[in-house]
């Protein structure tokens, strides 16, 4: 086997991180080299992640631009606002990049202040990083220096509605996206809204007046879209550890489209998104572990509403899985090395 | 205190049998006399459920019409299609009936036999029998001798669309109910899909093709609207034992009117249905145990969708709690005798 | 009806406190008249908590020792080592006080050093003070000014030993009490262990080294028992919100007595410990909200161990509902006013 | 690359039966090549297991002894009594067998009948079928035509208690096992008190009396001592999928010995023992899915018991994952092949 990938990884000790851990320390081509982690400093990562013993021996360090920038790749999982400080020195010294965090999945930099709350560090950027949604970018990830790993929400909910608004079969101004997401999607941060003896057992919307995660499903559901598109985005707490439910709703144009056959064409030759057979339900622990995408698309006896659902793992289609398939694609290996897991059933 | 009310129980070894038992055996003015169930016959109530150990003495007995018409109301906790069949004889003897299945929701016996795939046992009683949903028939329910005890669904369902639709406020052709429940909603039998390692740690959508709860709350949106409704409706299974949460989407044709005040005037004297403040995102847990619907009103920014929050305890408010409401109704004592429980947080 | 017992709880937003509010709220014979936070001053109670909208209308205020001197009574629902600086100037005016922290707990001030590690405020108190387990102190409670509330596990572990230890019948040097608590045990404040994506999915062991509940229930053990006892106790984090399970094991020295029959004796007149069958296994959920302590006493095949298995919410019995039980028995009225709940099943 | 091993697997439609495709599905050397399931005849296995999707292409066939014959290695994943009855046939045939039911684990065939009440079908098979824990039989497997794999407890169990028992160590007839299992242990039956409404939220000890893991591990412990145990069993259902934590309880006889050391040097050469760092608390989740053992041994202050915490998977180390294991090591190939999996957390 040639010289494995040399990856480092920045911000090791939340959700992303430890998942990007678990799929790269058995990633046939790949070799972790450095993570990092300013509070834990020194600490064995098997340690903080005792599932990982056996298989990972490095320790967290300090985030150092000179032992980062003899990567091949860096992945930044850390918190939005950090990556876009120390992503223009690393891109400088050749090292590609994928943020899983937020930092440059916006093309506009006003928009990216309403709503993250700061100015950006490297606007000039935010055009040339490319959004590292594979089923409709792969070949810019190809090239890309810096890819923008998508948010969790936004996969689940653009390659439901992907299909039909390429095909241009749905009202794009009343598109409903209601989307239910496991608690891990909220991070590893000590928080009381999401301790076990809150959020289990209880469902609960939450941010129904704006969710940052909806500029960015709008931008992308724009560019499928022949005119501007209109969102309704309304994601719910659910007690679980992972998964993302979406249930897409959108007012058809057009009834008489095989939806069902576009589905399937649409996707027939990804890797990574699995069109279920007519009629069915997807289940979110399907995909638990596992970096598919399962949707099923109906059209109810009302008659002039589609329903899509579509169920990814938010940890792993929905971040780290994803982000390991963007760089499987910019280094030209097999995009599903690394990626073979079967979702965990039971 | 004046003389109890004698209470009969037809199938008490449910979900919604066993919810009962809980809200009636502490109401201050009801005492249950019978308690039936053809398979348990001789077994101590409390044998099968240790949480009344103590606090309830019978055991389940053969449901005998001669014993049952000596109650002053026999709630039917039964299957569908088991009420119809037992209801005209208990009637004739005076008895008044609360069924807390499906037989006397619908007012059409076509719709009844299409759903529920039988034969109505006596379609003149479906005319006769109020739908048991205080907010909107309370009158009706104080004379009535057949209660029929809405669904789960369509009682957060209908509460939730009822001040918009009453108003005129939406577009009655495209409403979007997107629902989730707890499993306790699925019953006490013996079913691979509700097992805890089936339904755990994961959510899916069931029934998009068709829901049993479709035409009823059909039914009930119908009766509150100038128009006839379109309504595209999703149910999902939720990985925790009670709640719902109906999360409601409706295209305003005003957005001059003020939701948050219409929602508080519409509901002011209701004493189970609570207008969170503006803002604000109800959980399920709030209700808990509890009878209490929580509904909250919003319009995200998008600007013409309106989006209602409506939550309940599938077993409360969504049966057991509103059947002894309908009962307290009917028998002209305090509408919240016996219903004074505060959810179970956490 | 009398006056109203007027009550005031200091520490009133973590998981004791509103197990306190939603359990006097609706006591007939209690009024809660004041609820104190220093970080939460002027928010309404049922703000923060919103099962308690419709009833309680109190805000939380500063603990003022002249507003809480004129309560009946006061509970303190505050972190260890706060009660004990405020409760003098109270008993000094007249007020009684139940503490359900641990600062009146342990009888000796060196033991309370050690394992809290913090010199007492208040040494003097520790031996006025009345370990509050009315099964086994219900005289001193009746009398006491200051009230020691159990701690959880003490609670289940103590009235599952207590028949045992006080008929001799065990070697009380080899107990083991393997005892398991749901999540709420740890706390409403804001913790990464105790995360639903920490804590859901998983069971562990903690504290084997050294738990502060140890030296309380060995204390409580060496009162019942003829010779001190040696325990070996091991606590594990299960994943469920409210529920202790403990499962205590000892060494027969006896094995003619008829231990199913010693336990029922034992318990006969206590209101809220139900000694279950011959044979049974309790459920936590048969106690959840509930006041009561369900014990099951067996001899497996090997012959010399009896194995008590002894379910509590930790909550309720573990603490709002056994201090509540304190409160009614101080005051004289009946024991069960407000506790008559039952368990919430499913 | 070498011929893949061929590999039948008769009962492929329970829990260990979807846990072994997923493991063999992606298992470098072997290849599935029949899975039976007499009710399930002709469905596509990934119709029913739909995380299989892409990764398995066979259907549920009748169990024909002539096709199984022609595998290198049957798995039978089916219910007790049923292997027995096929076995002998498939021996004759040459082709070596792995029994994940309890078939051929206990050595004494009255000790069958007593427990699992039914005569044995092949009593002579009992002594030459090997009990397939790696850790204590390695040689005995390698030459092994059939292997019992051990149940899960049993499995947890014996990891934890072996170092001691081999070092006589500890008073063999004071053994304590409480045990604590996640649901799935219970199977993919249709069963009510195994439903999520029942079992979540909630804990409970069953089978106290006498469960069928008590004499199996009674017997492999009884391998590892000098004199015949005593060992009192208590297994606990607990609200999560998948996990066993093993508390164990011994009485030590000699209080010298560095048991770390012991532990770390008992399990230095086990690829799927994992001893934790002194003072450490395994956590179930750190094994989900994956095949390792984790245990972690302490001495508590009190100081003449010792306290082993042992986790395994119930469905990979205590079942499918061990199964796979047997068979990697029968067939000469590395014993980790297709067990390179690591826990997923979160």
């Amino acid at each position: 086997m040639s010289k494995k990938i040399k990856v480092g990884i920045v911000g090791g000790t939340g959700y992303t991180g430890v998942e990007l851990l678990r799929l790269l320390a058995l990633h046939p081509e790949a070799e972790i080299t450095a993570i990092t982690s300013r509070s834990e400093e020194g600490v064995p990562v098997a340690q903080m992640f005792p599932n990982l013993r056996g298989h990972l021996d490095l320790a967290f360090s300090q985030p150092d631009p000179k032992i980062l920038s003899q990567c091949d790749v860096v992945f930044f999982a850390t918190p939005n606002g950090t990556a876009m400080k120390l992503v223009p020195e690393l891109l400088a010294a050749g090292t590609r990049v994928i943020d899983l965090a937020a930092d440059f999945r916006l093309h506009d930099k006003d928009e990216w202040l309403q709503w993250y709350g700061m100015e950006h560090a490297c606007p000039d950027l935010l055009t040339e990083a490319v959004y590292g949604l594979p089923e409709i970018n792969r070949d810019q990830i190809k090239s890309a220096k810096l890819v923008a790993n998508p948010g969790c929400y936004p996969t689940a909910v653009q390659l439901g509605f992907m299909p039909l608004l390429e095909a241009n079969l749905v009202e794009p101004n009343q598109l409903i996206a209601d989307t239910k997401s496991g608690v891990s999607g909220a991070g590893r941060g000590a928080n009381v809204g999401t301790l076990l003896a809150e959020a289990s057992e209880s469902m609960k919307a939450y941010n129904v007046a704006g969710h940052r995660h909806w500029p960015e499903i709008r931008q992308g559901l724009n560019g499928m879209s022949q005119e501007q598109v209109g969102l309704t985005f309304v994601p719910h707490l659910t007690p679980m550890i992972r998964g993302i439910h979406a249930t897409l709703y959108a007012k058809l144009n057009d009834k008489e489209t095989d939806l069902q056959q576009l589905f399937e064409q649409r996707y027939q030759s990804e890797p990574f998104v699995d069109v279920m057979p007519a009629g069915s339900h997807p289940e979110t622990r399907s995909v638990k572990g596992a970096n598919h995408c399962r949707v099923a698309v109906h059209v109810p006896p009302s008659g002039d509403t589609v329903v899509v659902l579509s169920v990814i793992d938010n940890l792993v289609k929905g971040a780290a899985g994803q982000a390991v398939q963007n760089m499987n694609i910019m280094l030209g290996i097999n995009e599903t090395a690394g990626l073979e897991v079967i979702g965990l059933v039971p």
